[in-house]
C-alpha cells in the first residue's frame, strides 16, 4: 500500500502556498479597513451562533468556500483590538512581524515542554529575556546567566499565580506542595490591584479571606506603612505571610505602587514580592520613563506583557525569577516519560517546570522577530509617541470645565469624567461604544463612575486621538443636554 | 502633525502581503523538506545560544535578514514534531487548514475575555464545542444548549487543574476559595496517571500525600474497587474526598481506565469525576472506537485535545462540564472595569470565568477550519489508518522473537521492548535518536524499561511505520550483537 493508492484529506504544501496567500491578503486587507468597522461589535447575545449550521459537515469543504464565509459570519461579532481607535481596557496590540514570528510558530509546530523537544524553542527563549532585561533597564540578578531567568507565559494572570505558589512554597519550607496549603497562608496586594490576584489566591489554596487589599494613597497607589503594619499584624496573629503583589500601572487608573519602599517591607519580613507591570512595563524601554521600576531589585519575580503595548500578538508574557530554583522547585514533575539525558545532566531548562501547562509552542519567535523588526529605537518611538498622545489628551481633558481628571495619568491611560455624575458619563460611554467611531471602557475611582481612555493600538495617531476627543465632547454635549 | 510627517517604523499592509507570502512558502518548502531533517535536534546545551547576538538590536533590521537567520540560527535546534517520522511522547500534530485558521486568528488579534470584547470569539467556541460534542458521541448534558458547556483551554494539564478547583469548590460548599484549602481536601487518581494530576493537586493546595495513586490492572488501568475503597478509608479518617481523574489513553502505555464502575463509585460518593483524554479521544470520532467512552455520561468534566491528534496546532485543549454554573462560581471575578451590559444580562458566556488566565486568543478559528476543511468524514478517515498502521506494527512486534509487546496497544501507541533488558532497550532507543531517522521515547512498565511509539503525525504513512520498523530491527541486531 503507498501513498498514491490511498485517499488523501491533507491540504498539500501547493495548496497551501495558494490558500496562505490568500490569507494573508485578507489579513492585509483587514489592516486596510479595519477603521471602516464599527470597533465594538454591535450584535446581540446569539446572533452570531444563529448565522451557523446546527452540524458539523460530514464531508470536507474548499478552502475558498470556508474562507468566503469569515466576512459575513464572523466578522459582524469582532470587536477590533487592532483599530486604532480601540482605547478601551489596556491594548493588545499586535504587528507584522509579530504575526508572521507566531505563524513561523505554528508552521514549525514544535512543543517545547523540554529542552530536547526543541532546543531552540528554549534557547531563544532564554536569550530574547535576557535581551529584554537590559531592554527594560530590569536588574541582573533577572538574567539567566546569573541564579534568575525569563520564561515566557500566556497572561499576566498566570504569572502572578506562578508567583503566588514559588512565594507560598518558600514561607513554608516547600511543605504546602506535600501536604496541602492551610488557612494560615496571607497574600498582600493593593485596593487597586487586577482580579487575577485574588483568582490566584482562590487557586492556590489560600482564599479570599487571606487576600488583604491593602488601602491606597490619593494616587490609588499602594501605602507601604499599611502593608508593613498588616503584615506584622497577621504575624502577631499566628499566620504567615507568603506573598505581595505591587503593581506598576493598575487596571482602573495606572496607579503606581511604590516597589523601593515595598520592597524593604517584603526583604525585612522574608516574603516574596511579585511585580505586575502588564501593561506598563512597556514604557520602560525609554529611559525617561524607568522611574516607574524604581526599587525592581528588591522583587522576587516580575512580570509584563509584549502582547499588551509591545506590538506582539496575544499571548506573550513574559516573567522573570531572581531565584529560579525557587521556581523549579515549586513546579517540578518529572514522570518517567519525560526523563532524557539532557535534562538529567541539568545543563538545560526545561521551561514545563516555570509555568502551570506541561505543553508550551514556541512563542519566542514572535518576540524575536518585533525586537528584530523595530529594533530598540523603534520600539521607543512608538512608546513615546503613544504617552504624547495621551498626554495631550490629559492637556485638553483638563482645559474643559465639563470634564475633569480622575487620576495622575503618569502614561498613556487617561482617567477622566463628566463632572455631571454618574449616569451621565454611563451614558457618555454608552452613546460613544455604540456609535462603532471608538470604544473606550470604564472604572470606579472615588466611588464615581470615571471613563479610560487607553492609547496603545499599534496604529494610532495624533487624528484618531483628535477625533476621539472631538466624538467625546459632541457626544458630551448631547448627554449633558438630554438632562 | 499628521501622520505623513513623522516616521513609522511599522510594516505597512503592502510589505505584510510581501513577507507574509515569503513566510507561507517558507512553511511549504519546510512540509516538502521536513524529512531531510534529523527528527530529534542534535546540537548541544548552549549551540543555539551562542550563535545569537549578546545584545539585542538598536535598530531595526531588514524582514529578509530575519527571515534568512531561521535556517542557520534556529532549524539546527528544532525537534521536527511535524515529521512523519516522529513518534515519540504524543504527538502534536498540525495540518494547513489550522496553521491558517491561526493566522487569522493572529491578524484579527481579538482577545476574547468577556462575550462583548469580541462575541464571535465566544460563540463560535460554544458552537464548535457542541458539534464536537456529537462527533465524539459524548453526552447531551455537556452541551452548552443544556446545564453543561465548552471552552478551549491551553493544555490538559490546565483542564485537569481547572476540574480539580471545581471539585474542591463543590466538595467545601464553595469555602475553599473563601478561606483557603486545608490539609483534609483529597484527590484521586491511578498509579498511571499523567504527571499534571499531582502538578493540579499541589497548586490547587491539597499537596501531594493528599493525592491518592490508586493501584492498577494488568491492563494499566485503575482499579475501581481499590478507588471505592480508598474513599471510604479516607472518610472514616475525616478526610474530604473532592475529585477523581480517570484517564483514557494514559501517556506511559496508553490503557483506559474504566469510566462506567469508576463514575459509578464517583456518584455515590459525590465526588467531582474528571476524565483526561487528551489523545485518545479524538479516536472517539470513528463510531467503532467509542468503547472507549463507555460510562462516560457520569462524568462531571471530559477533555481532549484537538492540538495531539486531530490535526490542529498548539494549543487547542476542549474541556467539558456538565454543570458549568459550578465552574464559573468556582472561577468567577468580576472586577468594574470589566463590567459591562452583555454580562450583566446574563444572556452570554463570558469565558474568562472559564479558565485560569483572563485573556483569550481566538482558537476556536482554527478548530473550525479543520473541522469544514477534513469533515468528519476526512478526519475519521486519517485515525482509522494511524491506528491501522499501529496495529499492524505491533503485529510485527509479536511475531518477533527478540520483542515483546509490554502492554495492550488498543488504539494508536505500541509499547513494546527487546527481551534483552533494560540495557539494551536504552541502547536502543539511543541509537534511534541519535540516527535522526526517527524518534521514540520511553517509559517504564511493570519495572522495565519500555520504548513508546505512537502513530498520529499528520503525514505518517504506512512506508515510515514500515522504515521504523526496518530501522528498529536493525538497530536492535546491533545493539544485542554488542552484548
Amino acid at each position: 500500500m503507498t501513498s498514491s493508492d490511498t485517499p488523501s484529506y491533507h491540504m498539500t504544501p501547493d495548496q497551501f502556498r495558494r490558500y496562505g496567500r490568500a490569507v494573508v491578503d485578507w489579513i492585509a486587507d483587514y489592516m486596510e479597513r479595519v477603521e471602516s468597522y464599527p470597533v465594538l461589535s454591535q450584535v446581540q447575545p446569539g446572533q452570531i451562533r444563529a448565522g451557523l449550521p446546527a452540524q458539523p459537515p460530514a464531508q470536507g469543504e474548499p478552502f475558498e468556500a470556508i474562507l468566503a464565509d469569515l466576512e459575513p459570519l464572523i466578522m459582524p461579532g469582532i470587536t477590533h483590538w487592532q483599530s486604532p481607535n480601540f482605547f478601551a481596557f489596556f491594548p493588545a496590540n499586535a504587528s507584522g512581524p509579530a504575526i508572521l514570528g507566531d505563524l513561523l510558530s505554528s508552521g514549525l509546530g514544535v512543543q517545547g515542554m523540554l529542552w530536547a523537544t526543541s532546543p531552540a524553542c528554549t534557547e531563544l527563549e532564554t536569550h530574547v529575556l535576557d535581551w529584554l532585561v537590559d531592554m527594560l533597564g530590569l536588574p541582573e540578578k533577572f538574567k539567566s546567566t546569573t541564579a534568575g531567568g525569563g520564561v515566557i507565559q500566556d497572561t499576566a494572570s498566570s504569572a502572578t499565580l506562578t508567583a503566588l505558589l514559588a512565594g507560598r512554597e518558600r514561607a513554608t519550607g516547600w511543605q504546602s506542595n506535600e501536604r496541602g496549603a492551610d488557612g494560615r497562608l496571607v497574600a498582600y496586594t493593593s485596593t487597586q490591584a487586577h482580579s487575577s490576584v485574588e483568582k490566584a489566591a482562590k487557586i492556590a489554596g489560600l482564599g479570599r479571606q487571606n487576600l488583604r487589599l491593602i488601602e491606597v494613597d490619593e494616587r490609588f497607589a499602594m501605602r507601604p506603612e499599611a502593608l508593613a503594619q498588616q503584615i506584622e499584624a497577621d504575624r502577631r496573629a499566628g499566620l504567615v505571610p507568603c506573598f505581595v503583589c505591587a503593581t506598576v500601572g493598575t487596571t482602573s487608573s495606572n496607579a503606581m505602587d511604590p516597589l523601593r519602599p515595598i520592597g524593604e517591607v517584603c526583604q525585612t519580613e522574608g516574603v516574596w514580592l511579585h511585580v505586575d507591570a502588564a501593561m506598563s512595563g512597556t514604557a520602560a524601554l525609554c529611559p525617561e520613563f524607568r522611574w516607574i521600576h524604581d526599587g525592581v531589585e528588591l522583587a522576587d519575580s516580575y512580570a509584563f506583557n509584549p502582547h499588551k503595548w509591545m506590538f506582539t500578538n496575544f499571548d506573550c508574557d513574559c516573567f522573570w525569577v531572581a531565584d529560579r530554583a525557587a521556581l523549579i522547585r515549586t513546579l517540578s514533575i518529572l514522570p518517567e516519560y519525560l526523563r532524557n539525558q539532557a535534562t538529567e545532566s541539568g545543563a538545560v531548562f526545561d521551561y514545563r517546570d516555570w509555568h502551570i501547562p506541561l505543553g508550551r509552542r514556541f512563542r519566542a519567535l514572535k518576540l524575536w522577530f518585533v525586537i528584530r523588526h523595530y529594533g530598540v529605537e523603534g520600539l521607543r518611538y512608538h512608546v513615546r509617541r503613544h504617552v504624547e498622545l495621551a498626554q495631550q489628551f490629559a492637556a485638553w481633558v483638563q482645559a474643559d470645565p465639563r470634564f475633569e481628571l480622575a487620576a495622575p495619568a503618569p502614561l498613556n491611560l487617561v482617567c477622566f469624567r463628566l463632572r455631571a455624575g454618574d449616569e451621565a458619563n454611563r451614558r457618555l460611554m454608552d452613546r460613544l461604544n455604540r456609535s462603532g467611531h471608538l470604544y473606550l471602557t470604564h472604572t470606579v475611582l472615588d466611588g464615581k463612575v470615571t471613563l479610560r481612555l487607553c492609547v496603545g493600538q499599534t496604529h494610532t495617531e495624533a487624528r484618531h486621538v483628535e477625533a476621539a476627543w472631538r466624538r467625546i465632547c459632541e457626544a458630551a454635549e448631547a448627554v449633558v443636554g438630554e438632562q
